[in-house]
């Protein structure tokens, strides 16, 4: 039993992922195909289209076999803590052979040598990375300047590296390629070239289009151009109406509120948030009400605008460095959540629940009280990221959906 | 120097304040008045229509010489707590010598005796009140048929009883009497009848209307009939504009967004909330986002509408238990704080600092770290509350108010 992971966000489920999805199955020849995704926030700190009992559906009717829950925290960190967490979780399903990622370079082994270049941290890297920090530079753009300064003296191109290090999935899998040697894992990377759409691209334009484009089309109910480039038992599942959506706007109030309930030594306690971006925040609040102002106060050659809108979830969350330090002595991950099954896929299933190094749950409200409290912690914030997320799609009978729906076969 | 104290909301200070105002001064024959007032929130747990700075002037304007803030947690209290922490702050002056109330039925040996049937609690009158309670009566309406059966066999007329008990005004001054027994407090009471307006009036009739008279014509921007019952002097100072009154109704995504943070546990340690009326909130909040609707939902025999509005309000502004039982020990009130003085009444003033028996605070930002942690802690409340308020108004830059603001000289 052939068994390949992918990390992703399907915020929606699209063409692309489908490609990738036929490539794991048909080229790496996979019996089975699992899918770490996020929940109810994506990466940059904002609210998916859909929630992730639907996106677990358009997966799973899309051919993927099992859909585990990438736990709020990770899905919406830093692309180092994401994907460490999602590799830990593969390593501990004890049942993945290959990790498949998307990348704009398509080059494993040059992704590998930036890679270890990061995880030595050279004299000369760490020389240059504090300059850049010096010069006010933010921590992504101090690392990549310290990168392309080293490999440079290695013989690369400085032109190629740079093109290589602005690409967010050449940057992500270099991510991914640290983080399995981090845990000394025996799964095995394999790249895929992204071909057609660049993730920065807003219009749709061919069958295979990115994530932000088909959320614009969305926004302007373009539903012909969504349907071209999603499969459509994915396109079933899809929200239609931009009602529907979440109102991130919403969070102002939220963050007003919470901001008020907060000493500033409260605000210093929260996971993974600078403290002078977090001062900023807290100085910022007073001058409005209004979201979109603060965040485009708040954000600077340092701080990018997804690392204010993290900083925003993190303090909604608000998720406590206490308590993601007790995870981390854990390697992040102390249960593996199944959103949902084929029901073809039931053997993987059962492998998973004999071979994985932490508790299963396809049933929460089974098990919660069954946990270790790091696990039941992280889970609260689970079920508080949904409560929120529903908040924005004005939803509350859907607040605890996390305790009252079984995980999804298909 | 003759000192007479009044406690008030004066939300807003109108022309019956003013008739109470001069009856201190001519018939009492005080040289100088106090008003304990409540800040940003009334004793039903709603906003007041006036900012407390602004509802400061309008009573040093109108004659008042010296304006005390009523902490928050006891302003939005229910009438025993109210009165007990109001009457302990003037008896902490040290210089007050009289306590006057209004009261429906302007006769103080009638309001002392049913006081002091309520502070002896007779076996009568607490077998009565169990009964009641256990047929499902809301406390204050279960005491109060305790109270009638109690005094009825004492050959009161229990029609002219009920009357009595059904007016709030009465069942303040009854409140005002037991404290200031509880307190042992020097201070004389003394009642003025209400002559004119009824307190649930809701049309201005009369120069003496009530204050809910008064918002309602304020909501309709019926400004000539506010003029009528309003003291030039203070109706200067009313915000006129509708849109200036705070918005009780945007508390609702506050109060969603404290109840996913909460873990039911955390709710109950929230102060002066029967459990069973948290636990009812907590089910309720995943069936609406509308606070209205939520109200409705929560409010029964038991908990009337005011329980439920001060709830929500101590909800959002997180008054624990644990901190308002350690003021318990010190007689609820730790410090003492000058919203406003006149300049004639300097001398009072400097009295005050002179026999308080606990801190006067005249400049929060100067004197905040030198006071005990209990009261620095209700001053977080305070300041809380102040920025919950601006919140409601939409006026962020207000946020700090009580800080930046130095007491009102007039």
């Amino acid at each position: 039993m052939h068994v390949t992971g992918i990390v992703a966000e399907y915020n929606p489920f699209h063409n692309g992922h489908l490609y990738q999805l036929t490539y794991c199955k048909k080229q790496i020849g996979s019996d089975f195909v699992i899918a770490v995704m996020s929940g109810h926030f994506t990466q940059r700190g904002l609210p998916s289209i859909a929630d992730k009992f639907t996106r677990t559906q358009m997966a799973l009717h899309s051919g993927i076999d099992l859909v585990l829950e990438l736990p709020v925290p990770f899905a919406t960190a830093s692309a180092e803590r994401f994907s460490e967490a999602a590799v830990s979780l593969l390593h501990k399903t004890g049942c993945t052979h290959t990790l498949s990622f998307g990348s704009e370079v398509g080059n494993l082994e040059l992704l590998q040598t930036i890679a270890s270049t990061l995880s030595k941290e050279t004299p000369l890297f760490s020389q240059t990375l504090k300059h850049a920090l010096q010069q006010g530079e933010s921590f992504p753009r101090a690392r990549q300047k310290a990168l392309i300064h080293s490999l440079t003296a290695l013989g690369f191109s400085p032109c190629t590296l740079e093109k290589i290090l602005e690409s967010p999935n050449n940057i992500l899998g270099i991510e991914y390629l640290r983080a399995l040697t981090k845990w000394e894992s025996s799964i095995i990377p394999t790249t895929l070239k992204r071909e057609i759409a660049d993730y920065h691209q807003t219009v749709i334009t061919a069958p295979i289009a990115s994530a932000t484009a088909i959320r614009q089309a969305l926004l302007a109910s373009d539903h012909t151009s969504i349907s071209s480039c999603m499969p459509p038992s994915s396109f079933f599942f899809l929200p239609k109406e931009p009602t529907a959506l979440p109102q991130w706007d919403d969070l102002g109030s939220l963050l007003q509120y919470k901001l008020m309930l907060s000493q500033k030594e409260d605000l210093y306690s929260i996971w993974d948030v600078p403290k002078d971006l977090m001062h900023s925040i807290y100085n910022t609040f007073s001058q409005t009400i209004d979201l979109e102002t603060i965040l485009t106060a708040v954000t600077s050659k340092t701080y990018t605008r997804a690392t204010v809108q993290r900083a925003f979830l993190r303090l909604l969350l608000d998720i406590k460095k206490i308590d993601m330090l007790s995870l981390e002595t854990h390697d992040w991950i102390p249960y593996i959540r199944v959103l949902g099954c084929r029901k073809t896929a039931f053997p993987l299933l059962k492998k998973l629940t004999q071979k994985a190094s932490v508790p299963i749950i396809t049933n929460l409200s089974k098990v919660k009280h069954t946990l270790s409290p790091e696990a039941q912690k992280l889970l609260t914030y689970e079920i508080r990221a949904t409560q929120l997320y529903y908040y924005l799609c004005k939803k509350p009978s859907f607040y605890f959906q996390d305790y009252t729906q079984p995980f999804i076969k298909v």
